[in-house]
């Protein structure tokens, strides 16, 4: 077997990040090991075990560059709307909901929205593929 | 709910990538969307529903920028041995395996090894909090 177990991301900021996750997807910490030149925190959301490592390297002060590869984690959600409005009244700035019709059936319903590092997250209406 | 359902990255050749994510994780291709400008791939593995979003945008051909943000994916395996000689055979290049002792006891056991894009994949032994 081969599980996929965890995303690793580096960010600045852990409580930020860590605020970011847990409003925004309801993630909780279920790890945190800290080291003397880093800090890896676990993030699980619901429904699987798949977890978010967040690297944070002490004394970092530059932002990361975030290149042009990596593209975003995806979460399904129950309610899309919901939870677009969850993340702006947590003082978040989801991007508009966006429908995806490639041959004019529905394939996606989704919107991104940026972490505090500008790693970038899709959040999709559970259904169909997706969820 | 807020499930964490794929990763995606963008990636230059869609052959060379279902390759490797086949021959050193098992993966497979459950669903493939071919639009105009791009073609979305989805990899699953084994034990989870989570899924490997590859993006082809067509006509790239300039290698990604990774950046310094992103990390890696990472999955567990039950025989890290196997693994790492299954890599090898098929051709790719793993990187030694490592145990992470931070304090004496064994925390990790794990490898790395590059996609075709040069994204970084970390394999851990199954067992502990990994897996």
């Amino acid at each position: 077997m081969a599980k996929p177990i965890h995303s690793m991301i580096r960010v600045l900021d852990e409580e930020k990040s860590i605020a970011f996750y847990g409003a925004a997807f309801g993630m909780m910490v279920k790890d945190r090991l800290d080291f003397e030149n880093f800090t890896l925190v676990y993030l699980v959301g619901s429904d699987t075990t798949f977890e978010l490592e967040l690297t944070v390297n002490k004394g970092r002060e530059e932002p990361y560059d975030l290149g042009d590869g990596y593209g975003h984690l995806a979460f399904a959600v129950d309610d899309l709307e919901a939870a677009h409005a969850a993340c702006g009244a947590a003082g978040y700035a989801p991007r508009d909901i966006v429908e995806f019709k490639p041959d004019g059936n529905l394939l996606a319903k989704f919107f991104f929205i940026a972490d505090p590092d500008g790693y970038q997250i899709e959040v999709l209406q559970a259904g169909g593929r997706y969820g």
